[in-house]
């Protein structure tokens, strides 16, 4: 393993290790919850909140509780996405997607419970940590996740482009649903932290490069890859006719949008030397991953 | 007016104007948004956390945002309730339901966003209320709302008793369907005016029992009610073949346990004088309330 690796799993361990020891029970709710949270999952926001916070010369692994809560607004979210009324998904990294294995009525509530607990992981007090500081991470991550950021990026995606399909509106479109996350996830990492504002701005400007890489490297896998790398079925998106980056710039024009995303998220972290080595790579293995 | 009808209007109406002065805007999902929220309600959660706050000794009014945050809780909670593969209803407080105003994919968004919107209210810091309270606010609304509570006692609704219906069932899942935001409402206005613990506890004993009788009234009225007073089909319920109050006791047995919980709560503010006046009277009418 290298250093990179090593750092990453560190990371992980820590956050699976914390949500498998949640006191959940055998009802359906938890079992529905856990089902979508505990089945696998890069837990890339948890590990970029931690990676930030460390940065911010914090302790990173105090700070697993609320990362914890980051990975269940995901989850939540992927959940919801999935429903027959949404993107009518079957499956998700390669198993029945919730409302297959649960019914749809259980994933929508496994997603609302995962969205509230969350949140409440978010605003619980960590030791030694100030609780504005908290309440700012509670503020930050709801407006990013919610109507004014992730939800309304997913209410655009349903809706379409209102016109022709453009960059613009793409790129608008995903930095919400996707990017807004990202931003609050390093974010929450460096305020918890105890971050100066201009290491906090200059995080957030990697964290939305590293969002927009994110998913245009999704959009390409998504037109290339074979279902059972990918964990769920290749095209989709094609399938309900969504705008993809490949769609408007051909698979050349993606990739170098890829390759300039992935330089700016670089290239946002240039006032800290081998202490953003982490997040540096992190950025470079995104634009390269194959799932 | 009443002394009691005054002050709930104008409780009520603080509520309301702070909820319409949001920046909403003209898309989709603000819409589908405002037209629950908007759309009438009496307003109970958020009136009962200022009357709490009232009763600690603190500054109602200074509290309207965060009781802006109960009632989208309850509003989110309301339009994921009538969607399709829960309750199916399609009408609600007498106009057609956000899924069949909107599309099913825009009422799961619109709910999730108001989910997300009503927790950041409550985390948002006030002008000379240490962030510790809103901290505290926000866990114990978190967890009211979420798994243990609300969604988990809808999740017990859906899937409806495990054997004989029986009250112990019945009022278990309703503690938590309906229960555990009322508490919520009472606890975060009495933990952000600063109450001591004990007069917390008090309330909590208080909303409890409101919230059963609440509960009961409401399956009376169900019962009983015609549809243009209460503004839902009557008799959904029943038609659900879904365990109520009135189904295990019979009218009179309900308006028994009615009148018994009734009274549960105006005892539990004993330890108030003529202070705890619009909370009794509250109690007694819910109690007798035709909607």
């Amino acid at each position: 393993m290298t250093g990179f690796q090593l750092q990453y799993e560190t990371y992980k361990q820590a956050v699976d290790a914390a949500l498998v020891s949640l006191p959940w029970g055998e009802d359906r709710l938890s079992r529905g919850m856990t089902y979508s949270l505990l089945g696998g999952g890069k837990r890339l926001r948890p590990v970029l909140a931690l990676a930030a916070a460390a940065l911010a010369g914090g302790d990173p692994l105090a700070l697993t509780p609320p990362a914890c809560g980051l990975e269940m607004i995901h989850t939540y979210s992927l959940i919801h996405d999935d429903l027959p009324c949404m993107d009518d998904d079957d499956t998700r990294r390669g198993l029945p997607a919730n409302h297959i294995a649960f019914g749809e009525a259980a994933a929508v509530l496994a997603g609302d419970a995962l969205l509230t607990l969350g949140l409440e992981l978010i605003a619980r007090p960590l030791p030694g940590i100030p609780p504005e500081r908290n309440l700012r991470a509670v503020v930050l991550t709801a407006a990013a996740a919610g109507w004014r950021g992730m939800v309304g990026g997913q209410m655009l995606d349903m809706d379409g482009p209102p016109g022709k399909p453009g960059l613009e509106w793409l790129a608008h479109m995903q930095s919400l649903k996707t990017g807004a996350l990202f931003i609050a996830a390093v974010e929450l990492g460096a305020v918890l932290a105890g971050a100066e504002d201009e290491a906090v701005a200059r995080l957030r400007v990697y964290a939305a490069a590293l969002g927009a890489a994110f998913q245009i490297r999704d959009d390409i896998l998504d037109l290339e890859g074979e279902s059972a790398v990918l964990g769920k079925p290749t095209g989709s998106d094609g399938k309900l006719a969504k705008t993809t980056y490949p769609a408007l710039l051909g698979l050349e024009g993606a990739a170098a949008a890829l390759r300039q995303k992935t330089e700016e998220a670089i290239a946002a972290l240039a006032a800290w030397g081998k202490e953003a080595a982490f997040l540096r790579e992190l950025a470079a293995r995104a634009a390269g991953r194959e799932k």
